[in-house]
Parts: C-alpha cells; sequence; structure tokens
C-alpha cells in the first residue's frame, strides 16, 4: 500500500505517450477553498462523464509516527474501514461497491489518502460516510487484534518474502540513519506487533481532522455545486486544536559511502541497486528539484538513457539497468540506480561499467539532444495526465500534502521546459556523490560473489 | 566523556597483573540499604586512608534522550556543575578543589555518573552539595546557551576532528538503525546546536530524582556510620512519581553485512574495525556474557590472542590488530575485531587475513590452554580492582545503573571461571556473524584502495 507517488506514476505513463512538444503544458488550474474548520477543497471540473473521483488527503504518514510504534499511519489505511458509530464494520466498502464505485486507500512517509470514484449522483452518500470517519471511527479491541493481524501478514507476504524489499528497506534505513523515511511505512515487524490501541486512538484523535486534511474533487462538478455539500458533511467537524507541527528529526551529514549485502535463497537473479540522498520538491528552492529529475531521466530513465545504452545495448553486460529519481518527499529525496548483470557477469563488473558512465556523465553533463529528450519525455507526463481524472486527482492531492502549491503544479512541466544543461549537470553532480550513498547487492545463498 | 564501562577499564589494567591463579576472586560485597524515597545506598567500606569516593549514579543516559534532542544527557554533565539555589555557579568545583577533593562526571547510554574523592572528614560538604544538585539546579539562560557552545565545542575537538570517532559513530548508526545505542552520546551536531532548555528542564525533572539514583561510596566508613547523613542529606529530596520505564525501541533483525569508507585528509594509518551486535551483561542469560568474554579475549584481548599472533606476529602484515567486546549494556552489547595493516599492506589483505583467523576460531574454538589464559586475565581485573577504591566504586555503580545486581558483581569472576570450552564457542559462533555486522574502513584522501 505503500504508494508510489502520482507524479513518479504519471512518469511511468509518460513513457507510452512520448510526445516531444507539448501544445497546452500547463495542468488545467482547479478551483479551490478552504472551509471554516481549516479543511481545504481543491475541485478539478471535468464534464467528459457524469462520473466524480473523490479523494481525502491527510498531512499525515509514517514520518509522523511516535517512535516506537512504526505501523501506525498505514495501520489507519484498514481500520479506516472497520466503522463509525452509525456505519457498522465493512459497511463502508459494501456501500460503495453496491452503488457502482471502487475505493482505494494508500500510505506514504508524508500522507495517508483514501480514494473513492462513483457516479456523480452518488457523491452525497461518498462525502457522508467520509466524513463521518474522519472523527468517528469506532472498532472493537477484537477487530484492532485481528486487523493487526492481516497486517502483519501483509508484511509478511509484501516485504518479508521479498528479498528485495527487504534490501530496499534496509537500504532506506543506512541512507537516513535518523530521519523517519528510513523506517519503514508498513512498520517494523517486532512493532507492528505490539501496536496498541491507545496510540493508535492517540494518533487519529491528533490528525484525523478537517484543519489537517485536503479534499480534492475531480469530475462532472464545479467548486459552486461543491460548496454546500463541503459544509453540509465536512464543515461542522471539530478541528484538532494546536495540531502538531510536522518537524522531523534530520540526518547528521554522510561521511562515506556505505555498502550491504543480502542473501536469500529465494534470489534467481543478482542485482545491485546504489541509492543516494537527494532534494525534493518539498525541500528545493527553484528549479532544482526539476533539474534533477531531468538530469536522472537523461541518466537512466528509459531505454534510450545513458546508462541503459551502456550496459545492456554496448557492453551487454546486464539484462535491465537504469536510474530514476523520487523527488516528491516532504522531507527530501533520493535517486536510484540498479543493474541486473547479464548470465555470468558479476556485480562487481556491472558496478564498474556503472561507475564509469555515472563518471563520464558528471564530467560532461548531457548533451542539448539528451536534454530535450528528457524534458519532452517528462512534459508528457503531464499531458497524458490531463486525460485522466484519477491522475489529476492524485497529483494535486500528492502535491499539496507535499508541501507544494497548486502554481508549482500548474507550472511543472513549464519549470521542467526551463531547465537548462547547467542546472542539470549541477544537480547531477551535486546529488550522484558516492559519500552519500548506499549500495546494495542482492545475492542467492550460494553465490561466489 | 563517553566513559567506557568501569569493567572494561579493569580489564585493560588486568594485563598489568596476569595472575594465573586467584587466591580471593570475589570482590567485596557492599553494604546496601535503600532510603524511604527510593535512593539506593552502597556502600564498600576501606580503611586504608581517611579518604571516600561519593558518587552518584544516575539511572539516565544517552538513550533515553527524547528523538531530536540527542546531546541532553551529556549537557547535565556540563549544566550538573553550573550552581543551584544556594550554591553559585562554579562553586561546587571550587569547594570540592579548595577542600583537597577531585571531582570528575562522566555519561554513558546507559547512565550519567558523578564522582568525588575527598578526605573523610569533608564528606558531610560533599554530600550535602550534591544532594542539592540533584534536585534544585538552577541556571541563566546565558549559562544554557555558552554551556551549548562549550559543548559544541567538545563535540567538534573529539568527534568531527578525529576521523576514526567519525567512523566509529556512523558505525554505531548503521549496528543500531533503531535503537538508540547508534545515537552518539554527544548527540548529532545539528541536534546539540538546537537543544532547548525547556526540554532539557523536562529531562532533568524527571530523571534527576532519589528514586532513579543509586549512592556509591567507598572508602573510610561503614553503612552505619553513612545511615544518617544519606538521610539528612538525601532523604529528604522529592521522587519523581510515574517515573518512566526505560524501555527502548529495538532493532529489526540483521539481513546482512554492512559497510562504510571514510576517507580524510587527517588519516595517516589506514585502517579497518568491524562491529558485531552482541548480548549483554544486561540481556543475556545464565553466563552467556561470561562467555562472549572469554571468547573474545581468546580471539583478540591480548598480544597472545589468535589475531595478534596471526596478523601481526606470524604474517606480519599488520601492525596492530585485536578483538575487544562491550558486554556491559543495558540495552545490549558489541563485539569488535580491529587491523591497522602495516607499510604497502591493503586493507583488503588484511581483512581477509582476519577473516581466516575468525573462521578458523569458529570451526575449532579455543583450546583449553588459551581458554585458561583468557579466564586468567579477564579474573585478574577483579584482584587488581580490589586494591583501588575507585574502581570498586565504578564496577558497583555502572554494574547497578546496568541492570545487574551486587551477586552478579561479586561472583563476576567465579562465573569467568566456569566457563567452558563449549559454551565460549557457542557465543563465539552466535555473535561472530558476518551478516549482523559492519565494517568500516579508514583511509587518507588519496589511498589507492
Amino acid at each position: 500500500m505503500a504508494a508510489r507517488s502520482a507524479r513518479f506514476i504519471a512518469f511511468c505513463l509518460a513513457f507510452l505517450a512520448l510526445a516531444s512538444a507539448a501544445p497546452a503544458r500547463e495542468l488545467p488550474r482547479p478551483e479551490t477553498f478552504t472551509l471554516r474548520n481549516g479543511m481545504q477543497v481543491v475541485v478539478i471540473p471535468d464534464r467528459r462523464a457524469p462520473v466524480v473521483t473523490h479523494m481525502v488527503w491527510y498531512r499525515v504518514g509514517a514520518a509522523d509516527e511516535p517512535r516506537g510504534h512504526s505501523g501506525i499511519a498505514h495501520f489507519f489505511e484498514h481500520l479506516m474501514f472497520k466503522g463509525t458509530r452509525t456505519i457498522p464494520p465493512g459497511e463502508f466498502s459494501r456501500q460503495i461497491a453496491r452503488n457502482g464505485g471502487d475505493e482505494n486507500a494508500f500510505t506514504s512517509w508524508d500522507y495517508t489518502a483514501y480514494h473513492v470514484r462513483i457516479a456523480r449522483d452518488r457523491l452525497d452518500l461518498v462525502m457522508r460516510m467520509e466524513a463521518d470517519r474522519m472523527r468517528n471511527l469506532r472498532y472493537s479491541d477484537e477487530t484492532f487484534l485481528s486487523e493487526r493481524d492481516v497486517i502483519v501478514e501483509e508484511r509478511r507476504q509484501r516485504t518479508d518474502n521479498n528479498p528485495g524489499a527487504i534490501l530496499g528497506e534496509r537500504m532506506r534505513a543506512m541512507l537516513w540513519p535518523h530521519h523517519p523515511y528510513g523506517t519503514p511505512i508498513v512498520g517494523w515487524l517486532h512493532e507492528i506487533n505490539t501496536l496498541d490501541r491507545a496510540s493508535a486512538e492517540a494518533f487519529y484523535e491528533t490528525w484525523y481532522a478537517p484543519n489537517n486534511a485536503i479534499l480534492v474533487i475531480a469530475g462532472d462538478i464545479s467548486a459552486e455545486e461543491l460548496r454546500p455539500l463541503a459544509e453540509r458533511y465536512y464543515g461542522r467537524l471539530r478541528p484538532t486544536r494546536d495540531l502538531p507541527s510536522r518537524t522531523w528529526v534530520s540526518d547528521p551529514p554522510s561521511i562515506g559511502p556505505m555498502r550491504v549485502t543480502h542473501r536469500d535463497e529465494k534470489v534467481r537473479q543478482p542485482s545491485m541497486t546504489r541509492m543516494y540522498r537527494a532534494i525534493s520538491y518539498g525541500t528545493d528552492t527553484g528549479r532544482q528539484a526539476h533539474a534533477l529529475d531531468v538530469a536522472i531521466e537523461v541518466l537512466g530513465g528509459s531505454e534510450t538513457s545513458r546508462i541503459y545504452r551502456a550496459l545492456v545495448e554496448d557492453q551487454r553486460i546486464a539484462v535491465s539497468a537504469g536510474a530514476s529519481s523520487n523527488a516528491s518527499g516532504l522531507g527530501g529525496g533520493s535517486v536510484s540506480v540498479w543493474a541486473t548483470p547479464a548470465d555470468g557477469v558479476s556485480l562487481e563488473t556491472v558496478e564498474a561499467a556503472l561507475d564509469a558512465v555515472i563518471a563520464e556523465y558528471l564530467r560532461d553533463g548531457p548533451t542539448e539532444v539528451e536534454l530535450q529528450r528528457a524534458k519532452s519525455s517528462l512534459s508528457a507526463a503531464a499531458i497524458y495526465a490531463r486525460d485522466s481524472q484519477e491522475s489529476l486527482a492524485n497529483i494535486y492531492g500528492a502535491s499539496l500534502a507535499q508541501g507544494e502549491s497548486i502554481d508549482d503544479v500548474v507550472n511543472w512541466a513549464n519549470d521542467i521546459s526551463a531547465v537548462t544543461r547547467e542546472e542539470a549537470l549541477t544537480l547531477a553532480r551535486g546529488t550522484l556523490d558516492i559519500d552519500s550513498s548506499v549500495t546494495g547487492w542482492l545475492l542467492p545463498l550460494e553465490a561466489a560473489q
């Protein structure tokens, strides 16, 4: 359920839509207003079909959990379906399904989001139920405990049975030794196992509040039409007084390259990944995060990238290789580079080749052609997103929850287009520093590496 | 000021006193009583001179600091000399000096200790002042801020100017990614810089209390003589109600070997260190920590150890090499192995040789001769400690603050003697697991490693 950011999803989709020039780069600008209790409302009209996407984004995620209680934020992604004073357990999902809608929820370090897509004439129902569970959640001890077991099982399946996930989790813990981004969203197993009701409820009472939420509605509705509904359902909810500021501890400076090797019998194909600490849209100034996204797109974002061409096509030493930036975090970002060696090739060999590609890139920077191709590819994401009600809602919700403004989102593709070679090179050089990196090797149990 | 444990100091001294058989292995058993406010008192009579060692051990240390406020525990090691309602700033130390005493203080993850040695007839003065500053500390904002600068400077000199200390700090952060032992005692620089008075005072009010303190007095006094003094000075202090339990977050299981390399222009001599997570006297059952201490003494505790003989004497590839156990932590321990290569020898070479010594040791375990030598060497520490008033006070204070009982301390050398080859080998095998280790390389800036 650890959602990749909306932006990242949009980037991936962009590869399907490699438009080289953008006729209308800007995203549609939503209408917004704020309720008296502090709840922000964002409306993205889309009249193509009598459908709405209703999302509530809470400005709380795994990074806000009290130390020793990892997993609480994600736990609520489950508990929120367990009923309120007036809605019995499971009824929320049954009502949505019975009315032809579908729902989803996801948790990141920065936010927790609840998502329903439904026919426009059922919006009242959704708003009534969603507002109800923002403040009035009720569940029994049995429900709490059995849902905790469900989460333990979820962790077992998604993380503990997945050597790559285990490795990634620990690489994050090394990259962020102190900052809460080093703690897995799902929680450390031994802490999930002891999550208690009292601390869960304190978390909910504090953070699940209208003044900590953003309502994003995309679809067949205008702000004018929505406002009375928003006031009726959400406007009467009590805000949290003295909402805590989201201040997270930060990391000491890096001191040198870190490495970790994980071996597991389930590994069939060795692979290597390196993560670097990076700035993010939430922490940068000016166009730095844009320049980083462009720089990393050139380095490893596609099959025309430096890394892919060198390792997979020219040298034929890797079956896959690339790089990606994750610059959406409220508290910082990261860049990953990775390679899976071809049969008979060692991890040392692919890592050395990857290092050589990076060194050359940091010396010369992107060519003008590469720069343009990367910018077009990224901008295409924005164009593609215009066509998806859900995408747009996701982009606005995640961006606002991660410290950006509506203007930032609207102008994103223009800002990407404005990135210069020098800006991209400066960000690449500042970020791809081996001294701020963790390199992880994933190997079978008996490999002779 | 991060004190090595009293036991470790005693071990080092033991090399000077390699007694092979112990006529009286047991440490003298102190007299103890508890004041009505919960303060524990331990008296170790020693009539050789009209001198007393007066120590107050608080069961609070760096591991108890609130997240994001690292350095607070150590900060009090400074603030405690800044005066009370009745004692002006600096007066505590001046009084002690004027009366021919000397004083010291030290902070670990597990405890903070305040130490005065003085003539017996000045004990009243010490107890009055020490009791006063347990509850009545007063300092100005200016003092707080200027002392914070002093600590920043202390950190700069001891850690930030010392590449080996920087590396060790980060190796700990990797070994304990979640447990507070991964945070340096002195604090992360950026957190020391923002320590605030309010959280410092909350820390003091909570933890500096008679029901969280152990008074250890060694010297020319009996429990009977001490009791009225203890009641007069400490007995009337208010205990902390609802003293928090010292429950620390624990780490997820290890997933594989970790490495970190630190290069600095100040490094003249490359070196490597590996740390393994281990049990401790505070976390073990039975004689496990004793067996670990014996096993590591055989492996690398002296110039007759496996590691030293192989790397320094036989192969001549290292100028120093060894191993040590730190099994005194309340929340867990560690084992370190290290080597400094001879000129022209690479770190790869010494590390491979070290690995080979460890592999052979884990296969065969210690010989009976090695076992006896290690046990004698460790037991000698206890014999030597009998002769030092300060040593005895340190051993009892640290051990009690770290979760051991007086019996544990009294019987320590006997328990060491009882360790079998099998016990030592089991602990060595359970501990020296590369998958639970961090290896650190320290290199000059331009080394071609």
